[in-house]
């Protein structure tokens, strides 16, 4: 026999989450079936209501019914420094570090060559027309240390270099806090050590 | 700053499933964000359909509105031998195996002195009934081999005593298949050893 059809699909919805497979699924749903009524409409409705999020139009951070985000819209941001992200994922990860004032720019993606994906898929072109628009002095490329986020920043570093008063960095390469030499690969290693700082 | 409110009721109800922390919870509404308009429905028409999910009036099995299971509805079951477990989970593990053509009996709790949870707490009283009216043969005791399983497998064995033509049995004990004598526990260990048989 099957579980109940309603019962089945909950799991086969379950199982579209990341890292959810079939046991952990069956496990969920078998919790959302103990929960009061009240719990599971909040649920469904939080589902529902995810179709309202929107990207800012400004940096393309989430925000709600298409307005600019919460970063954009304030007053006490510095505009005139924005960091270069790969996604919103990122542009909380430095909003918990509380020590950047500026704003953002979210990419939604990297220029890959490989998989033939270019300037045009992402979101690059709304960037230009801010620096040129805008009095921006200085724009942190915070890409990621993978291939692809290397590529995109060399590419997006070599784009601005036109803008003459506007500063691009790049974040630091090294070894992380806490890291033990034995186990750092290769490559951390040798960017720790060309960068390294006279004491 | 934070995320959107409604990105973070998302994380807030993922929150809730079991296994679920607050990254995972993140990383899942994300990934949901991403799910497109009509899939995003389907999720929360299947979390909110759950509350048509009912238990078995005879078994206590999930059913769905208050119908009787599809179990106990198949006419291909031996309606005279009763397989009594913890929870609707049992059911369908047992079923997983395909060997019982017999009907079950979901406990939906163990009896637990330490905890005050007796007769009356568990749905033990339509069990006794179905004994009464219908013809019995075998009732099967495939509760968990926990110390809560065991009390309640020996309080309804105790019970069912009065019933002369029942057979009353209980799951084998012994060592798992595959398993390794080292590494197996002194109670399994115990069991497999004093319910030895003779080759």
């Amino acid at each position: 026999m099957e579980y109940p059809l309603i019962f089945q699909n909950l799991i086969d919805s379950l199982k579209k989450l990341p890292g959810v497979g079939s046991k952990s699924a069956e496990r969920m749903a078998y919790d959302i079936l103990n929960m009061d009524e009240d719990t599971i409409k909040k649920f469904a409705d939080s589902i529902l209501s995810i179709n309202n999020i929107s990207r800012c139009p400004i940096c393309g951070n989430l925000s709600e019914n298409n307005e600019p985000c919460e970063i954009c819209k304030s007053e006490e941001r510095i505009k005139n420094v924005i960091c270069v992200v790969h996604g919103p994922k990122d542009v909380f990860a430095f909003e918990k570090m509380k020590e950047f004032h500026g704003v953002y720019h979210v990419l939604y993606g990297y220029i890959s060559p490989s998989k033939g994906k270019g300037f045009v898929d992402i979101n690059l072109a709304s960037l230009i027309s801010r620096i040129e628009n805008e009095t921006i002095e200085e724009v942190i490329l915070a890409t990621d240390l993978t291939m692809e986020g290397e590529i995109t920043a060399m590419y997006i570093s070599k784009l601005l270099s036109k803008f003459e008063n506007l500063t691009v960095t790049r974040l630091a390469h090294g070894l992380p806090m806490g890291a033990q030499l034995d186990y750092a690969d290769e490559m951390t290693l040798f960017k720790a050590f060309s960068n390294r700082k006279i004491l």
